[in-house]
C-alpha cells in the first residue's frame, strides 16, 4: 500500500510522512528505519554537534537523509551550515528564528529547504526565501515552538495562502500527528503531509532512553505542558517566545513559573538536573513528548508505525463503506 | 446532501453540526437557522439573564433548539436550571466547571445532556455524570476554555477512551472547526459531529454588531490570543485556570499580563471599556473569535455555511477520484 502525492514525487518517497527532527533522538538509525519504510528520514541536527553531525552522515552514504537544525543555534556555529551543504543531505530542515541568513546557502546548492513556522506570518517568510516546504506546527507539538497556533487551524490558512500565492510550495502538518486519523486529518485540512515526532520518539530504533519512553507510554496528553524551566537549567538561550512541551515532572511542577527562582539557584539546581539525567530519574528530569503521547500505547517498530498509519489513513479517506454522503445512507465516523 | 451518523440519528437532525451556544450571540434567530439548515441549535444562555431565555423560549415553541450555559455562573442563580428544565429544551450544553451538581436534573429529565470539556480527565468526568455526547474543546477555539490541549489531539484521545469504556457517549469535535475540511478532519480523528462557533458568529444571523463582524474578517488566526484581561475589565469572576481567546487590539496589547495594573484602575478602565463597547469601538472593545476566523473571509447565513460544509466534507471523505491508496494511483490532498 502506498499513499502517493506531489510530496511524494518530489522528495522520492513512498508515503507522505516525515521524521522530525527530533534533536539526537532521529540519528540515523531511526532516521535510516522511517526511510527505509517509505517516508522521509531527517536527522536531528539539534543545537549543532559537528561530531555527531559527521558520524551521522558517514552512515548515509547514499545521501537519502535530511538534516534539521534549531537555526538560532546552528547560526552561532561560523562554517557548519557550510559543512553540512557540502555533505549534500537529501535536504534542510530550519526551524526556530529567521531563516532568511541561511536559505540562499541551502537554496544556491540545489538541496530542498523545509521551513518549519508557527504562524501565518512566518509561513510569508519562508514562501519569501525559497522553501520547497513549510512544516505547520501547532503548539500541540512536543519540544519547541511558539504555542501560539495549533494545527487544525494553522494547516488550512497556511494551505489557503499558498493556494493564493505559492501553489507551487508544499505543506506539511506538524504537531499532533500520531496515526493514521491524524495523517488523515491533516491530509483533510490541506496539507501534502505530515512530520511525526513523538510518535517515532517511541519507537524502537528511536536514540532515547527505553525507561523515558516507558514513563511517557502511561501519560495522557493532559500530562504535558508548555514550559521553559528545563531551558532555564540546561542554559539553553532560546530566543524570546519560544516555550517546549514536555511530560509534567516534579521539577516543572516545582519550577515552571518560578523561572526567577531557579535562574536565582542555577549552579545547585544544574548539577541535581545533570544527575537525574544521568540517572534517568525522570521525576527530574526532562521527557520532549507532545500532547499526541495520549494516543501512544506501545513501542514499535518505526516500519509497523508507518505501515499502520498509511493503512489506517486510507481507510478513512478512501471512504467506502465507511462514508457515505447520498441522501438516507448513514455513515460511521472514520476514525473510530 | 445528508451527513448522517448516529449522532444525527440521535438528535433527530440531518447533518452533524451543532451551533455553539454562544453567550447571547446565539439567539432563537441563530438557533433556529442552523436548525432550518439541518444542524443542532442551542442557544447561548451563558452566563444566565432569565428575561433572555424566558424571550428565546418564546420563540421556540417546537422545543427544536437546545441551551448552553456557563455553568459555575448558571449554578450562582438558584432555581435557573430548574426552569429550564421545565421549558423541556431539546437539550442542555453545559460548559466550565463541574457538571456533576447539576446533570442528575438534566438526565432525570430525560433531556439529553452535551458536557463540553477540554482535556481528558474532565471526560471522565461528563461519562460519569451521564453525559449523552461530550464536546472536546480544543485551545484554539474562541471565548473560554483552559487552552490546555488542542482539538486534534483531544478527539482522538477521547474517542479511544470513549470506545474503551462508554461507547455509547458521542463525541464532538469543537474548537477551529470552521468549514468543510475542519469537519472532514473532525470525523477522521474519531467525532461523531462538530460544535462551530466562530463561523457561525459571522453568520448573517448571529447576534452581534455587524462592524465588529467586519473587523474579524480582516483578521488572521496570529492575530487572536487567550488572555483574562477582559474579565478583569467585565469583572466576570471565572474560576482559576480558563482564559478566554478573543481578537488582539489595543486593549490587550496594553493590559494582557498586566491584569494587576487593570485591576487596580478598574473603576476609570471599566468605564473607558463600557463606552467603547457602546460606541463599537473594537480597538479597546472585545471582540471573541477563535483562531479559525483566518478561515472565514465573507458573512454568509447559517444555510449556506452549512452547505458548504457539507459538500466540501463530503468530497473529502468521500474520496473518489481525490484520493487513492493502491500501489501507483496517486492523490491529490483532498483539502485543497
Amino acid at each position: 500500500m502506498q499513499l502517493r502525492n506531489r510530496f511524494t514525487e518530489r522528495f522520492g518517497i513512498r508515503h507522505p510522512i516525515v521524521l522530525a527532527p527530533m534533536d539526537y533522538v532521529a540519528d540515523w538509525r531511526l532516521a535510516s528505519a522511517v526511510a527505509d519504510a517509505g517516508g522521509l528520514g531527517i536527522l536531528g541536527g539539534g543545537y549543532g554537534d559537528r561530531a555527531w553531525l559527521r558520524e551521522q552522515f558517514a552512515h548515509d552514504p547514499s545521501k537519502r537523509l535530511g538534516v534539521g537544525f534549531i537555526t538560532w543555534s546552528m547560526a552561532q556555529q561560523p562554517g557548519l551550515l557550510e559543512m553540512v551543504v557540502e555533505q549534500r543531505p537529501a535536504n534542510v530542515f530550519l526551524s526556530f528564528s529567521d531563516p532568511a541568513p541561511h536559505a540562499p546557502a541551502v537554496v544556491a546548492a540545489g538541496l530542498p529547504l523545509i521551513c518549519q513556522v508557527h504562524d501565518v506570518e512566518q509561513a510569508r517568510r519562508a514562501i519569501d526565501v525559497g522553501a520547497c516546504a513549510i512544516a505547520a506546527q501547532g503548539g500541540e507539538g512536543g519540544g519547541h515552538g511558539t504555542g501560539t497556533r495549533s494545527t487544525f487551524t494553522l494547516v488550512p490558512e497556511i494551505a489557503d495562502l499558498l493556494r493564493d500565492h505559492a501553489p507551487e510550495v508544499m505543506l506539511l502538518a506538524a504537531g499532533g500527528v500520531a496515526d493514521g486519523r491524524g495523517l488523515a486529518a491533516a491530509l483533510a485540512l490541506g496539507a501534502d503531509g505530515v512530520v511525526v515526532g513523538t510518535r517515532f520518539w517511541a519507537a524502537s530504533e528511536a536514540a532515547i532512553a527505553k525507561s523515558a519512553q516507558a514513563r511517557a507510554l502511561q501519560a495522557s496528553g493532559d500530562d504535558t505542558l508548555r514550559q521553559s524551566a528545563f531551558d532555564v537549567v540546561r542554559e539553553r538561550s532560546w530566543p524570546s517566545g519560544y516555550t517546549g512541551r514536555v511530560l509534567r515532572n516534579a521539577f516543572t511542577d516545582h519550577w515552571h513559573g518560578d523561572e526567577a527562582g531557579l535562574r536565582a539557584d542555577l549552579r545547585a539546581q544544574r548539577r541535581v538536573f545533570d544527575a537525574a539525567v544521568e540517572d534517568e530519574d525522570y521525576r527530574l528530569a526532562n521527557v520532549i513528548v507532545g500532547e499526541s503521547i495520549g494516543l501512544v500505547d506501545t513501542v514499535d517498530g518505526a516500519a509497523a508505525i508507518i505501515d499502520d498509519m498509511v493503512a489506517s489513513a486510507s481507510s478513512i479517506l478512501a471512504g467506502g463503506s465507511s462514508v457515505s454522503s447520498s441522501a438516507g445512507t448513514s455513515f460511521a465516523s472514520p476514525g473510530r
